[in-house]
C-alpha cells in the first residue's frame, strides 16, 4: 500500500487500483469483461465524510467498485483513482 | 449457500444467483422471457445497511430482484451479484 | 383469491391480474386498448411498507393499476405482477 | 354527477370529464385547440391525501385540468380520468 | 383588471395577459422577440398556496412571467393564462 | 447604477449589464469569448430571499454572471437581465 | 497565490490554475490526456459556504478539481477558474 499526501474532500476515496488479472489472497478473479481494467483496489486516502454521512472505508481496505468509478490522477508517477465513497460497493 | 468473505457497503447486499431453470420447493418457476439470467438467488452478505434504512433481508433468504439488478462479480471461482437492497422484489 | 408464500420488500405489493375482458359485479369494463393486457387485479401479498409510509391496500382488495406497471413473476404456474405501491390508482 | 364505487389511492382523483364543447354557467368555452378532448370536468373521487398534503378538491367540484393528465378509465360503460391532484389548475 | 370565478389551486395564479406592445406607466416596452406574446399580465386569481409557501403576489399586481409559461384557458370569451406562481419573474 | 420600480420575486435578481470590453476599477476584462454579451453587471433590484435563503447580493453590488443566465427585460427602454441569485458567481 | 479582491457566492470557490506541465514538491504529475488544461489550481479565493454547509478549502490550498470544473474569468489579466466547492476532488 502507498502512502500519499493527499487529503479527498467530503465523501471522496483515493484508491490504488490492484494490477490486472492478479489473484488476491481471497482468490477474487477479475471477471473477464474486466481484465483491462481492475475493478480491485486498496483505499490510500480517505475524506472527512459529509454532514450526517462518515466514511465507512478505511485506509488499507481492499475495496470492489465500478468498472467507470472515479476520475484517474498521477501522484509521483503511480496512477490512482479519486471516486466517492458510494461508488464502493464492498470490502474484501 | 455459499460463504463469502466479502462485506458489501451500507444498502448493497450479494446474491448467489440461483441456477436457470430451477424449480424450488416452493414451485417457482422463472419465466420463459427470463431463462437465460435467473431472477432468483440467495443473499450470502448483507451490508450495514443506511441511516435510518437498515437492510431488511438476512443472509440465507431466497429473494426476487430484476433480470438486469446488480453488477456481476466473481469470488473463488463462483459468479455473484451484488445489488442494492431496494433493487430485490421480494423474499420466497 | 391464490394464496402465495411471496413477501414483497418495502412498499411493493403482489397482485394477480384478473383475467382480460372480464366484468366484475361493479361493471367494471376494460377500456378497448387495454383488452391484451388487464389493469385491474387483486392484492395477494404486501410488503412492511417504508419508514413513514404505511400500505394502503390490503390483501384482497381488487385494484386498478397502469398498463405497464410492475414486473411479471411466475409462481406455481401462475402469473402475477409485483409493483409499487405507487403504482396503483385506485381500490374498486 | 355520477357516483362511483372507487376509491383512489393517496393524492389521486376521479374526474368525469365534461362533454365536449359545452358552456357552462361560467361560460367557460373550451378553446378551439382542446375540443376533441375536454380539460374541464367533475371530482366524482377522491384519495385520502399523502402524509402532510391533504386533498384540496372535493366530490363535486369543477375542475380544470391539462390536456394530458390523468389516465383514462370505464366504469359501467362511462368514461373517467384518474389523476393526481397536482395535474389539477383549479376549481371553477 | 377583469374578475373571474375561478380559484387556482396550491401555487397557482391565474394572469390575464396585457396586450402586445402595450407600453405602461412604468414605460415598459416588451422587448422585440417577444412582441407576438406578451410578457406581462394582471393578476386575477391566486391560489392558497403550498404548505410553508404562502402566495406572494396579490390579485391586481402587473407581473412579468417566461414567454412559455402557463397554460391558456378560455373564461367568458376572454383568454387568460394559469401558471405556477415560480413562473413569474417580478412584480412592476 | 440605474433605479427601477421592478420587485424580483423569491430568489430573483435584476441585473443591469455592463457595456461590454469595458475594464472595471478592479482591472477585470471580460474573456474574449465572452465580448459580444458581457457577464459583469450591477444588481438594481432584489427578491426578498426563499424560505431560510435570504439573498445575499446587495443593490449596487457589482456581480459575475454566466453567459447564459437570466431572461432579457427592456425598462423604459434599457436593457435588463433577471436571473436567480444562484445564477450570481462573485460580488467583484 | 495571487491576491484578488473578488467575493465568490455561497459554495463557490475562485481557483488560479496551476502552469500546464508543472511538477509540485509533491511530485504530482498531470496526466497525459490532461496537459492542455491543468487541473491543479491554488484557491485564491472561497465563499461564505451554504447553509449547514460550510466551506472546507481554504485560500492558499492546492486543489485538484475535474478537468471540465469551474467557469473561466479573466481578472486583471490573469485566468482564474470560478467553481463549485463540490468540483474539488482534494486538497494535496
Amino acid at each position: 500500500m502507498s502512502t500519499v499526501s493527499i487529503k479527498p474532500l467530503a465523501d471522496r476515496v483515493l484508491v490504488e487500483p490492484a494490477a490486472a488479472e492478479e489473484k488476491t489472497a481471497f482468490g477474487i478473479i477479475i471477471p473477464d469483461t474486466a481484465k483491462e481494467k481492475p475493478q480491485k483496489g486498496t483505499v490510500v486516502a480517505v475524506g472527512a465524510g459529509k454532514k450526517d454521512e462518515p466514511i465507512t472505508v478505511k485506509v488499507g481496505d481492499t475495496v470492489l467498485y465500478g468498472k467507470y468509478s472515479g476520475t484517474e490522477i498521477t501522484v509521483e508517477g503511480k496512477d490512482y483513482l479519486i471516486m466517492r465513497e458510494s461508488d464502493i460497493f464492498a470490502i474484501v
